[in-house]
């Protein structure tokens, strides 16, 4: 059980059509949790947290002004980017690293990290979404930012930008082709992830099933592993974004 | 100029009739000011934030089921708890740290800092309080949680809770009498500071001038140097707090 809130909103008064998610932004182990019985540097790897991740949003969400949601908790105690039933949500090993303290945990506890880290979290995010059409109508778009991994299982990823869709392809074709065009970084399309690979429980829960054109930004944590290069990350983003055409189009051909 | 948000609401849907402050949550120096050319530890110390601070008010969001906001960017940049007039809003020296990159400022500088960390968290504490007292009328009670150091200036601090008060006295005597009769801490009125220091700004400009009844509550940071003991003030705190009458008596008494 999570004694602790597991969701922050930033920039809470921001008036951006944009409302952004970073559901890794922390790799906050609860005290009570004896961080897993996890070795002392695995705490802060890309396995408890997206390293950069939380600089960008909090970057982007000034550049845009716009409301950013954030989880406050390791997604180590629970993976706010999973359902419930994902063998996923809590993982016992994440690529190289072992979690000793995720290994064989009852139905109870797992049950309890449901009720007490996605069931909270998922509530402030439908909250603040709800007031963000309330607000925006048509035009909300929502967004969330992610960090991976250059090297996985010992493997070069080709990926430096990754624009990932679910239902909707036509937001994050728009603003990858942007970035294609420019030539500043390796963009691709549902790398190195996909929705093959279960990621888009977020912007499915939240954006799909309410019409609202939903992308998910995956950023190499190379290029956004010190403030600046975050800084200077968050401020392409928000360039970036200011140039995807942001209007209705996106509902209809969704 | 601070390219950052400034504030950030934890446990948004909080249903307490508490709101929580904590302005020197973060020791957060946006990488724009070069960490003030200031000495390495000396961006983590006490002249940066009050440590422990934010993680007794998560713990304390939680219990109580409070909304809380936080400031998420450092004291040294600007003290969110300190008027633009104030000196002590951006200092060059704090107890024994210099800060060399606050020293000798332009008014254009200071005056940016007060548009980009002042106004904006005040402007995020103002919506917090005026939806708070929309949904808990006459019985909304603002507290802002710090921490301090036991030693300062070389010299031994006896208190080790203190319970801070502007205009009314009755909530922070309440608490305080409580807190003292049960003898778990030394606890004192007006200790470490009082309204003499200028450190009531927050709950004077929100809580006096609405008439809402407001406590300041100052931690000894050796008590919640690490987050367990942070965790068990935090849950002291919140068992503190639900045995202080909680009713328009404080708003009447003022």
């Amino acid at each position: 059980m999570v004694d602790w809130p597991v969701a922050s909103v930033s920039n809470p008064l921001g008036s951006s059509s944009i409302l952004l998610v970073c559901e890794h932004a922390s790799h906050f182990i609860p005290p009570e949790y004896s961080g897993l019985s996890m070795a002392e540097q695995d705490l802060v790897s890309p396995a408890a947290w997206d390293p950069g991740a939380l600089m960008v949003a909090r970057r982007l969400s000034f550049k845009l002004d716009a409301v950013l949601i954030e989880a406050t908790v390791s997604r180590l105690i629970y993976d706010c980017n999973r359902p419930p039933e994902s063998s996923d949500a809590i993982r016992a090993q994440s690529e190289l690293y072992e979690i000793p303290g995720n290994a064989n945990i009852s139905a109870e506890e797992h049950l309890s990290r449901v009720r007490t880290v996605h069931d909270p979290f998922h509530a402030a995010v439908d909250d603040a979404l709800t007031k963000h059409i309330k607000n925006n109508g048509e035009s909300s778009i929502l967004i969330s930012i992610h960090s991976f991994m250059p090297v996985y299982f010992g493997k070069h990823r080709e990926a430096e930008l990754g624009f990932l869709h679910g239902e909707g392809s036509t937001l994050a074709k728009a603003a990858c082709d942007i970035a294609t065009d420019e030539g500043r970084y390796r963009c691709r399309m549902n790398e190195p992830y996909s929705s093959a690979d279960g990621v888009l429980y977020l912007i499915d829960r939240h954006g799909s099933t309410r019409g609202v054109p939903s992308l998910m930004l995956e950023i190499s944590n190379a290029l956004i592993a010190s403030p600046v290069q975050a800084a200077q990350m968050g401020d392409y983003l928000a360039s970036l974004l200011s140039r995807v055409p942001n209007d209705a189009e996106y509902v209809s051909a969704q």
